[in-house]
């Protein structure tokens, strides 16, 4: 039994280690190939053997989770969609349909969709977990988004799924009707940005609708006035997915497996994350900057460098799977490339 | 029998349909997603839909030809690394030990040598063809890199080289040391841009080195002023590896393959294909956006938005194989994703 009045965080390990990096740089060094030339590739083989605390990368039983729930600021016609798409999508997700489940069957992800709040009731199925909190989140114009005890349950209830996923990499999604909305929140006051700047198209509003939603947020932000502990700003700003899914994140990260993070919505899961615990942020692999609004901001915060960035907005993990060959790839060059030596090929000149 | 006298490129159709553009758009528009937010993704779908006619995507054999050369230039002291690695590199590509190995063998990619002018003789291998023109350019700073009839006859030898391959889908790299000089040299003549702003440090010049390369590529660009003909250039500034791989480029084009484009080198390769044929520019995926030094000006002058931008730099054909799962995303998504009939999921409310 989970105790939910306290908030109980794992215990993270930096991955920072010396001796390991000079042996891991020396063997990208190596390889056929003029120094840094594989650019980013090299970076995140670094990251990757600092994770798993060897200079031979590999990746186990890759896991996909999609978190869904809803919101009640969605009252507000802050969307370009009906509430009611939250529950579709999930249905389609299940069904195989949506693209997330193209790209995990590309890629080989198990995927997972879990119920983290969505408004209605939903039915057993073997690739859906029920952990709904409440359905859907309370209008963060009109009150806090959830109260503490559910933003610790929440956040514990993602630990508790990350932890019983198998494999060594995880990729975290999700389905919210209304998302954009927390998110950007959460982002002006994390990160202390100006709200104008983090608002944006979400779905695809228009001009008036943005305008619209920037005053609801406005509006949301004010009644907030005064919150800036980071768990009740979650309590106050977030939404089940978000706040489930930086769960998950932290205890991945607890159990040194890598995380893949999608776009806006995941990535300020990953600033509640790494504002509950920074040492998060080495276990992160930030795959893809998204073309809402904002997520440049969120990723210049974090001091962050998405692999891709490709002008999607869709959510669900579809940037975090579409950036997975890229480890594939870093993993492989680690293990397959031959060094100078081995191929009998000259260095540089010397000068 | 082929006329080298005379430059004969192939017919090459526009790809410009509007009645499958539009059925194309349409499909792509139902999937259950917001309209335009899988991005890139979804002009890469049209792309490839209208090379292909059709809007059931398929890549079928998909082919990696590395192109190999030397370079008189490499005289002058202009790249970091001593010529005999251009040897020694197609020697680790056969033996299966370079990156772009690594990255043929991740994606299903058949891998292919040729060599358009090595300076050294090298021996059979089945991976192997040999189409030297001669044994490396002559020095650009004297004279042509190469005569009016070996420019023809390169462009001809590419032509041959993409007309034998199998498949619906290529990629075309390149080893030669030296070879962002001719890049250069072709990129500042054909595209009108300031040497000085295409000039890099290529494997890795340090400053007095690249001032060294800045100067002697002023001198070689000064021998031949008043050279504007695009043929004429390619004789005089360019290397057979590029040659090859532009003529290459316009007969995949023309058999209406698809057609992977790399960074800087086979940037200039695409720039030199697409001065003589404009319309082979609707068959060229743009993959990667190198670190090169110019490369980025290179791709605004051809109007092109790259896939990746990974800071990369090694050539190959590298950053064409990384960017590969994107083509297969945009093919899946096409092909799997449910519409938001099928699914029963609700479009954007009315507003």
């Amino acid at each position: 039994m989970t105790d939910n009045t306290t908030l109980h965080l794992p215990a993270i390990e930096p991955t920072a280690d010396a001796a390991l990096q000079a042996r891991l740089q020396h063997k990208i060094d190596q390889k056929t190939k003029p120094q840094g030339a594989l650019g980013q590739l090299e970076r995140l083989a670094l990251q990757i053997g600092l994770i798993q605390r060897s200079d031979s990368l590999r990746f186990e039983a890759p896991q996909m989770v999609v978190f869904a729930a809803d919101h009640g600021i969605a009252a507000e016609g802050v969307s370009a969609f009906p509430q009611a798409v939250t529950l579709q999508m999930v249905g389609n997700m299940l069904a195989g349909g949506a693209a997330i489940n193209v790209f995990a069957r590309q890629h080989g992800f198990a995927l997972q969709v879990v119920d983290a709040g969505v408004a209605s009731d939903l039915t057993a199925h073997p690739q859906l977990l029920l952990r709904k909190i409440a359905p859907g989140t309370a209008n963060i114009c009109e009150s806090p988004a959830m109260s503490m005890a559910q933003a610790v349950q929440t956040l514990h209830t993602g630990m508790a799924v990350a932890k019983d996923l198998p494999g060594n990499v995880v990729a975290f999604g999700e389905m919210g009707i209304a998302n954009t909305s927390p998110a950007a929140l959460l982002l002006a006051r994390l990160a202390g940005l100006p709200l104008a700047d983090v608002v944006g198209r979400g779905t695809g509003l228009d001009d008036g609708q943005l305008a619209h939603k920037q005053a609801v947020l406005t509006r949301a932000l004010a009644r907030h006035t005064g919150v800036h502990e980071p768990l009740a700003v979650l309590a106050a700003l977030g939404g089940f997915e978000i706040a489930m899914m930086a769960g998950a994140m932290l205890q991945a990260a607890s159990e040194r497996r890598v995380v893949l993070v999608d776009g806006f919505i995941a990535g300020a899961a990953s600033l509640v994350a790494c504002t509950l615990l920074p040492v998060a942020k080495d276990y992160l692999v930030f795959c893809h900057r998204s073309a809402e609004r904002g997520h440049h901001l969120l990723l210049a915060h974090l001091q962050a460098t998405p692999l891709l960035d490709l002008d999607m907005r869709l959510g669900e993990g579809t940037g975090a799977l579409l950036a997975w060959p890229l480890l594939q790839s870093a993993s492989l060059f680690m293990a397959e490339m031959a060094s100078f030596d081995s191929a009998g090929v000259s260095g540089k000149t010397e000068t």
